[in-house]
């Protein structure tokens, strides 16, 4: 039987090996198994950031096991686990941490999870600090060439994975107060806002909005798009994860409004 | 049959997902095709540097489809195409605004072209800012798994395809002006001039030259790589696009010379 | 027969193609093969942090071919080598620089060595300067998909092989200096210690130890993983590549302690 595909996303980042030492392990074990790296370059630690852009980015992926990790408290008592899901019966491998939580939710809810964090598929002797290498890496390189979820681990109570509380925007009176959840490479700023918001919010596409962020405001419009305006001009856009965004075409709205991941824009519509 | 391979090239960078989300895309339409990135480190919306990249690179590629996404006029009226070219039936795939011009060219001129912007390959719903992953990399991998360029998009006419005029250097009077058209991690600087242009410059091979950049002026020699000279030493090289360029051994001609992509940069031979 | 997989490590950045035409290049010679990049983001030009990450990567990795480019001296009259070793007999590839060093002596020792340098296998017309894709690249795919050592080069003697000498620790009197062989994106520390010298240092596991670098001096604990102590402590543990390392939980120990690959650290067991 071939194996199915791995995708894969970490914090790892290009500078080390670590990301390139899991896919041999993984070749290793797996070599049938596509492996698709979706990225390694989310900041350090950023749980949620991880969890925003996996649980955007596997809708697009074909059916198989995911692979995921960020895990500042490795080494300690905190889990690993191994998640099917109701779509497609794929797998999600990681740290329970949170991490996988919006993903999971995304993809039709946990059917059954298994802790992996002693799982017999483990490279010995384990690390403490790369259990990327040493645990989630074989799992999900053994899952993706067949093995049961019951192989992988002992079976939890699917009420005790750890959840992400999203960030929530809060709508009234004429203005919303959202939060920054994602800022990209080009600048973009993906807030915790989404169609389903915008009723409420007297945004409406085409019309201008006042936008304050790290006490400075500015003017910007709700356009489809970065080329409907001058270059340099700042919009409110639903962006690619399908969250209304923040951007400046030709530019970065993170440096123009200085915002971080996590930080307060307060949006008003215009009359 | 088993799909062609896919190259794929775009400056989305490797923080965010978006190259992995078009390589996820693939996978789902086109479990079979070998996905080559090229590079996805093309600094932002720089189209010329990007198109000099792929024109250089796609010769050495595995014929298949080629794959590449430069697009800072993404959810305009700008067409997306792909185009079949004489050498091998390869097909390049992307926005229609030059970037894929130079290759093109490089790979025996356009046989036929198709307009992609509506594919029914495409993904819906269609996003107006991430048509990697909604229009171009689902039409790769459909023309990877066998799909005629018919069934992708409508015939347009080959003389209608955008095109980009490279810079030209100037060469007379005992002194060339040319211009930075690449600049390497390393700080190579890649000029607009190749062995062609030689015969008229007055440079010879094993001789010193005159350098100004920036309004200062440097001395180099002309040497076929960098260990032919002492560490931190100016030379102008053939580099492996086959362009002449600026080099420091174990140094950064860009630093030194203080350059960046478009400047101007005068050689004069010495005598 | 289905081509072996090669492992892919340099220092060529992700910001360029090289590594990307690399892969070209084998994908055009041998199509079934499955590449694996280890990593590309080694230090410009260091080959001795590059020979530790790849004798570290290597044990994880399936058998096959192990490409390996850091070349400072490119277009010299260094040599290019593939070499067969005991484990697996696998072949590693690359300047003969003392790269692959390590990696050979971890892996059983060198077995059959041939000069690539002008090997049939090469690509024409060869660069001066990117003899990754000209040599190493096409030399890696064809003997992935079955060529003998004896076809890429002719035969040297084991015993002319380019070795690195490894920086050694002094231990004694209460006091060990180590030095920095390697530096994460975490920023932590692996130094030139392991667990076979820790008898004589005095150095015990949830014992504090002293730590002075760049003049400063710092206290540590020696502990088997960050989350042992607080955010912003320092510890001493052993690392996923089974070197003794600093690290700052949630923090960089480069940082802290003002380090770079290369600088002396004293250890000094507390009592």
């Amino acid at each position: 039987v071939a194996a199915v595909p791995i995708t894969f996303l970490s914090d790892y980042g290009y500078s080390d090996e670590f990301a390139g030492v899991c896919r041999a392990v993984i070749a290793r074990i797996s070599p049938d198994a596509t492996v698709i790296d979706l990225t390694h370059g989310i900041p350090r630690h950023t749980i949620g950031v991880g969890a925003t852009v996996l649980a955007s980015a596997l809708p697009f992926a074909p059916p198989g096991v995911h692979l995921a990790v960020i895990d500042p408290e490795v080494g300690t008592a905190r889990r690993g686990i191994a998640v099917r899901v109701k779509t497609e019966a794929r797998v999600l491998v990681g740290p329970d941490n949170g991490l996988l939580w919006p993903a999971i939710d995304r993809l039709g809810g946990a059917v059954m999870a298994v802790d992996v964090s002693l799982s017999p598929f483990r490279l010995e002797p384990i690390s403490a600090t790369f259990q990327g290498r040493d645990v989630f890496a074989p799992v999900a390189a053994h899952i993706a060439r067949g093995a049961g979820l019951a192989e992988a681990g002992d079976e939890i109570d699917l009420g005790s994975l750890v959840r992400l509380s999203p960030s929530e925007p809060s709508i009234g009176a004429g203005r919303v107060v959202a939060h920054v959840v994602l800022i990209d490479r080009y600048g973009n700023a993906s807030l915790d806002l989404d169609d389903s918001h915008l009723p409420r919010t007297g945004l409406r596409l085409g019309r201008r909005l006042a936008v304050e962020a790290s006490r400075s405001e500015h003017e910007a419009v709700f356009t489809p798009t970065f080329a409907d305006v001058e270059p340099g001009e700042l919009i409110l856009f639903e962006d690619s994860h399908r969250h209304l965004a923040l951007a400046v075409n030709r530019g970065s709205a993170a440096e123009v409004l200085d915002l971080e991941v996590g930080d307060e824009v307060t949006l008003r519509a215009e009359t």
